[in-house]
C-alpha cells in the first residue's frame, strides 16, 4: 500500500480495470445487475447481483475473458445523456441499482449524466478513463465476498468481485512476491511454527491460550511500554474484567454496544457485562476520593483484557480476537494541561516506537481527527474547549514534528483525537497508537476537582494506547519481523548446541552463567544430530546459535551463528554475554 | 487461636459453657429444640431450633441468664442409661434431634447412652464436663448466625450461637483486646484509609477497583513470587478469563459447579463461562504440542484473575470477592519426578514466606491431607501412584522440616495435598499457600507424553499456590502489618516534608535523585503547615518522613523520622538512598 502508487493515473486505470470485469461478467451472467465498482488501494473491485453464488473457478474464468476484452482492444468511449433519457435506457437494459443512482443525482440537482461505454457495455460513470482496454496489462482478480447494496444489510444482498492493477507487469510482479512474502509471514502460521500461542477448541475460537514463549512477548511488549510510560508519571491500576451494566447506562456505553457485549449472569438478578474498554472503570477510581487543581493531572495506566463479542467469521489468529488486552491509559486534567499532556503521551509513543525501530521517516504518519464545523449538532461538550483542544493537537503535532493529516469530521462525537498509522515491512498500514480528547464522560459521571477558588469543575479526560491491543500488535510484529524478534524482544536469544552430548555439561555450565546475567538461553541436551540441532534452532529463528566443541570448552568460549550471517566466529563467553545485554 | 489455647480441659470448660447457654436458652424459650453444641477454637457454640429469629438484645440477656447459672454452682451429672429408656426419656421432653442421634448411636452398635445433668437442664452427651457451673469464669457471647441441622441445607433451619470462654478473666482480656487491635485493622477500614482500593455501587459488589497504591501492592507481591518462582523453573503463561462450557464438561467442573458460575452469552447460541479456576485452560497449552519424557517436568505459572458468583452475604471486603486473582501453577510431571517437583515448590514457598517475615518457627504450619484407606472407593487414580505420592509429600514434609500433621479423609478425590497455613500478627490463622497432586484432571484431559520406551504415558498434575488469592493475601497482610508495610513492599517508601514552601525545590531536587535510584518517594508540595504534614504523613503510616529546612537543603541531607520511633536522625541524602535500597 505504497501511498505513491496511487496517483491519479493509477485510479483511473484501476476504475477502467472494474469497467472490464463488469463487461467480463455481463458476458457470463447476462441477467447480472451492476451495483458500483470503485477503484481501491492495489486495485479496484466491482459489486455484482448474480444469478448463483460465485466459487473459486470463476475467478479463473473471468480472468481469461478480461484479458480477451483487453486484447481486442475496446476504446473507452463519453457519452452524455439528459436525466430522463438515461433513465429510460437503464431501464430497458435493466439496471434498477443504477436508475437509483440517476434519481439521487437528479434530486442533488444533475439535468445530466455521463455513461461511459466499451465494446458492448455500457456503464453510468463519471470518469474518466483509460483510452482504450489495452492500456491494462498487468491486472489479476484476487478473490469475492459478500457485500450489501450501498453497504447496508437491509438491502439486497450482492458479491464483490476484487482485483489488482497495476501500471507495468513488473509492479504486478512486485505485488505478487509481497503477498508470498505476507503469506510466508502470516502470524497464524508463525505463531504456530514458533510455538507462540495455541487455540483450543474446548476453549472457543477468538480466546488464545499464550505459551510461555508467547506470554514472554506480551510481557516484553507490556513491560517495556510500563518502563517507558512510568518515567512520563503514568501509575498502574486494576480494574476487574466485568461491571454491573449500570456503569454503562451512565456512560452511555449500553445504550449503543449493549448488543455486542458479552452478558453475564449468575445465581442473583444483577445483570453484569463484560467490560469491552475501560474508561468507565477508571472514572470510578478517579472519583473514589476528592481531587483538587493540584493533584491533577492524574495518569492511570493499565494492561487488561477486554471482551468483545466478535462474530467467528470476524476472528483473524490473535489479529482479531474476542479476547483482547489493551495497553490503556486515562489522564484526567484541567483543560490548560491538555496540550502539555498530548505532548507528553507522543513522547511515550515515540519511545516505545523508536525502540521497535518503527519511527523513522516514512515509517509512520499521523491522522489528526477534528470536528466537522458544519455540523456542530453531532458533536458533545463546550465549542471552546473543543476549539482549543484541537488547536492543542495541532500544535503539538506541528511541534513534535509528526507531520500529521488533519481530516475534518474523523473527531469522535465525545472529542478530536490523534492517530498513529505505523507501517511495517511489507509497507502495510496499521493504525496502532491513539490519543482521544473526551468532553464527554467526565460530565457524564459527573467528575469533578476543586479548582484554585475552591469551585467544582469537570475534568478533561484523554484516552490512550500505544501498542493498542498487545494481541493485535503482536500480530504485526511477527508479521514485521517475519519472527525474527531483535534480541531484546526474543524470547529465546541463544540456544548452545553441542557438537555432541559430551559437551552437554559445559554448555550448561556456559547457560546457567549467561542466565545470571539475565540472558534467556537454553540447550539443545537432545540426542539429535549437530546437524539436525542447527536446522532446529535456524527453524526456531533464534538470534544466535552457539556451537560448542572441544575447544570451545576448554576455552570457555562459544562459536557464534548470528541469525541471517553466513560466517561464524569464535569468542570468549564474556565477550558473547556482553553483546546480548 | 492459640493451639496451646485449645488443651482439653479447655475443650472441657468451652464444652460446658455451651450446656449452660443451652440452659439460659431453655429458659428463656422453653419450646426451643436443641441441635449440637461443641467446643471451638476460642469457646463453644449451640444450635437451636427457635420459636423466633434472635435479634442482638437476646445476647445480652441470654449472658445474664448463663451468669446467674454461674452463680448458682449446679453441679454437672453424669447418667448412664440403657438407649431405650434414654429415648423415651428424650421423646418425653420432645428433643427429636437428640433423639435422631440416638437411633444413629443405636445403629452403630451401642446399647446404653450418657446424659449430664446440671439444675434442671439435662443433655445427650458423652462428657466430660467441668464439676460445677461456677468453674466458668470467663466467657461471652459473640454473635449469631443462621446454620442448618447437620450442616444440610435441605434439613430444618437452626439459630447458632456463638461464645467465647476462657481459664481466666486476664485471658478473656487479652482476647477481648485482641479483637479491638483486629478492628483497628481491618483491611476495610485500612484499605480507605490509606486509599488502596475502592468499591464503586455502578461496578458492583465484590469486585474491587485498585488505585496505584493498591495496583503497586498486588504488582509487587505477583512480581516478587514471580521473581521467585522464575529462579525455580516456572514459566509465565496467558489464559483469557473465560471459555466454551465444553471445557469444564471434560473437566467435570460443570455438574459439580456449574450453579457457581457466572454464565457468559453473547449473540451467538455459544454457551460461555467465566473460568473460577486455571488448570483446564493450562492443560490445553500443555496439549499444544507433542511432548516427551525429556520435556518434563513442565512449570506452568499465571498471575489471573477468576470469577466466582460468592452471594452478596458472603463478600467481605477484598478477602472475600468475586473477582480474585490467584499466583497460580500447574506442573505437568512423570510419576518419578512428583517428589522433587513437590520440593520445589516448598522452596518457592518458603522463599516469598521468609522475605515477607511469615516462616519463623512458630508462624505456620502445615496439613498433609491424605485419603482414608478405609474408603477406597472416594478417590479417584491408581492406588499405586497415591501410595507413592503420600510417601513422597511425607517425605518431602519431613526432609524439608515442615513439622506436617497428618490428616487422614482430607485429601481431595483426585489427590493428596499439603496445605500451609500461616499465623498473623494478631495470631490468626489462614490457609494460604497449598501443593495438590492430581491424578485425575490429566486422564480426562487425555494429555500424554512420550516416555522412554515410545509409548504414550499419563503425566501427573500438581495445582500450587503460593499466595493464593492476591485478593485475599492483600487483606491478611494490611491486617498483619496494619498497614505499616515493609520498605520493600511500601507503595510510598517516604515522603519530604519542607518546613517551609521555600524548600520544595530542595526536596523535589532530591526526590528525583532517589526516584532515580529506583525508590518510591513523594514530596508534600502542599500549603499545609508542617505539624499538619507530618500527621498526614503519620496517618499514611510511611516507613519514613523526610524532614528538610535549611540546614538539610544546604548539605543535601535530610532529618530521618522513622515510623514508630521518637528520636530523629539528620543524614546525608546519599546515606538515606543506600539505606532504603
Amino acid at each position: 500500500m505504497n501511498k505513491s502508487d496511487n496517483t491519479p493515473e493509477l485510479a483511473t486505470l484501476r476504475h477502467s480495470a472494474s469497467h472490464i470485469l463488469a463487461t467480463a461478467v455481463l458476458d457470463m451472467f447476462p441477467e447480472a445487475k451492476l451495483g458500483t465498482g470503485p477503484a481501491t488501494d492495489e486495485g479496484f473491485y466491482y459489486d455484482f447481483e448474480l444469478p448463483r453464488t460465485l466459487i473459486p473457478e470463476d475467478l479463473k474464468l473471468l480472468e481469461k475473458k478480461m484479458k480477451h476484452i483487453v486484447k481486442q482492444n475496446q476504446k473507452f468511449e463519453k457519452n452524455e445523456e439528459p436525466i430522463e433519457q438515461a433513465r429510460e435506457f437503464l431501464q430497458k437494459i435493466q439496471q434498477h441499482f443504477k436508475i437509483e443512482i440517476i434519481d439521487e443525482l437528479e434530486q442533488a440537482g444533475e439535468s445530466s449524466v455521463s455513461f461511459y461505454k466499451n465494446g458492448n457495455f455500457v456503464d453510468l460513470c463519471s470518469g474518466p478513463h483509460i483510452d482504450s482496454t489495452q492500456q491494462l496489462k498487468a491486472f489479476k482478480l484476487t478473490h469475492f465476498s459478500a457485500s450489501y447494496w450501498r453497504g447496508d444489510a437491509e438491502r439486497p444482498s450482492l458479491q464483490r468481485i476484487y482485483g489488482v492493477a497495476f501500471a507495468t507487469a513488473d509492479d504486478l510482479k512486485k505485488w505478487e512476491e509481497l503477498q508470498v512474502e505476507a503469506k510466508k509471514r502470516d502470524h497464524r502460521k508463525l505463531g504456530a511454527e514458533l510455538g507462540l500461542f495455541t487455540f483450543s477448541e474446548q476453549v472457543g475460537s477468538g480466546l488464545p491460550l499464550f505459551t510461555p514463549k508467547g506470554a514472554f512477548l506480551r510481557d516484553q511488549i507490556a513491560d517495556t511500554i510500563q518502563e517507558i510510560q512510568a518515567k512520563y508519571g503514568f501509575e498502574k491500576v486494576w480494574i476487574p474484567h466485568i461491571t454491573k451494566k449500570d456503569l454503562y447506562e451512565t456512560s452511555g456505553h449500553w445504550e449503543k454496544f449493549k448488543d455486542d457485549l458479552f452478558h453475564v449472569k449468575g445465581k442473583s438478578d444483577t445483570e453484569f457485562v463484560m467490560k469491552p474498554m475501560n474508561c468507565p472503570h477508571h472514572t470510578q477510581i478517579f472519583a473514589a476520593s476528592a481531587k483538587s487543581y493540584r493533584d491533577l493531572p492524574i495518569r492511570y495506566a493499565e494492561t487488561t483484557t477486554c471482551y468483545r463479542d466478535e462474530l467467528p467469521g470476524e476472528l483473524l489468529g490473535i489479529s482479531r480476537v474476542r479476547a483482547l488486552t489493551q495497553d490503556d491509559g486515562h489522564i484526567f486534567c484541567r483543560p490548560d494541561q491538555v496540550k502539555e499532556e498530548c505532548r507528553n503521551i507522543v513522547h511515550v509513543i515515540r519511545e516505545f516506537y523508536t525502540k521497535l525501530g518503527m519511527f523513522g521517516e516514512g515509517d509512520y504518519w499521523v491522522s489528526l481527527s477534528v470536528r466537522d464545523t458544519k455540523t456542530p449538532e453531532k458533536y458533545l461538550g463546550d465549542p471552546k474547549n473543543w476549539d482549543a483542544a484541537e488547536q492543542y493537537l495541532q500544535e503539538v503535532a506541528d511541534e513534535e514534528k509528526l507531520n500529521a493529516k488533519r481530516v475534518e469530521g474523523e473527531a469522535a462525537f465525545y472529542g478530536p483525537k490523534l492517530d498513529f498509522q505505523f507501517r511495517d515491512a511489507l509497507g502495510r498500514q496499521w493504525q496502532l497508537a491513539t490519543i482521544q480528547l473526551d468532553f464527554v464522560q467526565p460530565e457524564r459521571f459527573k467528575l469533578e476537582y476543586t479548582n484554585e477558588k475552591g469551585e467544582a469543575e469537570t475534568p478533561v479526560m484523554i484516552h490512550r494506547a500505544v501498542a493498542g491491543s498487545l494481541e493485535r500488535f503482536l500480530a504485526v510484529i511477527i508479521e514485521h519481523f517475519a519472527g525474527q524478534f531483535p534480541v531484546w524482544l526474543a524470547p529465546e536469544q541463544a540456544r548452545f548446541v553441542p557438537v555432541a552430548t559430551d559437551f552437554i555439561p559445559a554448555c550448561e555450565e556456559m547457560a546457567a552463567e549467561l542466565k545470571k546475567a539475565g540472558a534467556r538461553v537454553t540447550v539443545d541436551t537432545s540426542s539429535d544430530s549437530l546437524g539436525k540441532q542447527v536446522r532446529n534452532a535456524e527453524k526456531a529463528k533464534l538470534p544466535y546459535l552457539l556451537v560448542v566443541g572441544e575447544k570451545e570448552a576448554k576455552a570457555k568460549s562459544v562459536t557464534i551463528r548470528e541469525r541471517g550471517k553466513e560466517e561464524q566466529e569464535t569468542v570468549p563467553l564474556a565477550e558473547f554475554a556482553e553483546r546480548l545485554s
